[in-house]
């Protein structure tokens, strides 16, 4: 290979891995977007904010936006650069974690939609702790999911399948609860019901999250753990794998 | 082009059709397992089959099994075959395509494992016929959804698109109903509540075979169509656009 081929063949290498940092940099963009949006929900119902709980509705267009962009990018990395190897499975992996990130913003649309109802029917405040509990947990592992794609985790990653089986049991035990309010005062089973979804919105942004986690783990390993128990995931192993 | 060379790439290029061929193939069978597993959930419900509901929830392991398989093929198409323009709009629409035919098998999973509860409850059979009505249309979309895939045909995709509306009232009209029912009977709560989540399972199968019919769109004319109001969208104008 003469001097000059090889420069343009660099320079074309530089430019590729540039297209592919920026996937990851709009990827994470969108990430912080979706996870505000999640936050902001939450707060819309605790802190009783409808306004905030419009914004949040308004908002979910901008992350269906950025997930469409996100994907025509991908596209075209794909069919111009035709990526290989781990490069191909980075850009895969930015296609399903967008899609996911879209649903997560639907589900904080959700939250914010039966909040609004819920301020506006002037209800009580039962139910608010097991909300606040499980938001605080969830919104956490899509933090940590967030974290452990931008860093290629695979550790962290980990830590947050298993994490995704404790919030199901707290959500199990919340909606026992729930339907103790409301099997004691017919009148708190409309209001009791809006609480029911905005748990089922938040323990489906915990299975979203802990499909960002299995996306990790694909793109750092190339192993495809979606569907496998958490308890025949064994961390040591898979880090040892390269 | 030598005429030796010639016949090597209609060769390379009969197999890479072969290959897309198949991972349309792969993407039916999934399909066809899907929609027996809603099928199944739905009549264990309404028959009070407990045995059929558990066979349904045991299934679910196949379709996932089905959704890894055609993942690694496509990705082994990308790989080797690096494909552009249309053969790489199918290859990623039978990706995004088998993400949602996965969850459309964990929705008839809960579907089968709420009638399991309800039916081990001995529980009577206020909101079957809403179950019924909703799944019977429901059905009908996932199908119209696979053979509109399965035919590249974006007049029936669009139909679809209209017709997840519809079921989004329907199912909203017999949240209602249910809630009629919880309110005049305590006892019912915890039954109603099962229903309610059958429902609502059905209702996210609707919002699946929606996502399958703009991938068709997406597929056939290049258009990505996601997050559009179906207002907005013109059958005509899109039929036209070649």
């Amino acid at each position: 290979m003469d001097i000059s081929s090889d420069i343009h063949s660099q320079h074309i290498s530089r430019q590729f891995n540039q297209e592919l940092e920026e996937l990851k940099t709009h990827l994470m963009a969108m990430g912080g977007l979706v996870e505000k949006q999640v936050q902001d929900a939450v707060t819309a119902l605790l802190e009783g904010d409808s306004a905030l709980g419009r914004q949040v509705v308004e908002n979910d267009r901008a992350v269906n936006d950025m997930q469409i962009k996100i994907d025509a990018e991908c596209t075209q990395v794909l069919a111009r650069r035709q990526p290989t190897a781990s490069d191909l499975r980075l850009v895969l992996a930015v296609i399903r974690a967008g899609s996911d990130l879209e649903r997560i913003g639907d589900e904080a649309s959700k939250i914010a939609r039966n909040a609004c109802e819920l301020i506006d029917g002037d209800n009580g405040s039962r139910g608010f702790v097991e909300v606040r509990m499980i938001s605080e947990h969830v919104r956490r592992m899509v933090r940590d999911a967030l974290t452990s794609f931008a860093r290629f985790d695979t550790e962290l990653a980990l830590k947050l399948v298993h994490e995704d089986e404790q919030v199901d049991n707290e959500y199990q035990s919340a909606m026992r609860s729930l339907m103790t309010f409301m099997m004691e005062d017919a009148r708190s089973i409309s209001p009791v019901l809006s609480l029911m979804w905005i748990l089922r919105a938040l323990e489906r942004i915990g299975d979203h999250a802990n499909n960002l986690a299995e996306y990790v783990v694909y793109l750092v390993k190339g192993m495809d753990i979606r569907h496998t128990d958490p308890e025949d995931l064994d961390a040591e192993a898979i880090s040892r794998r390269d």
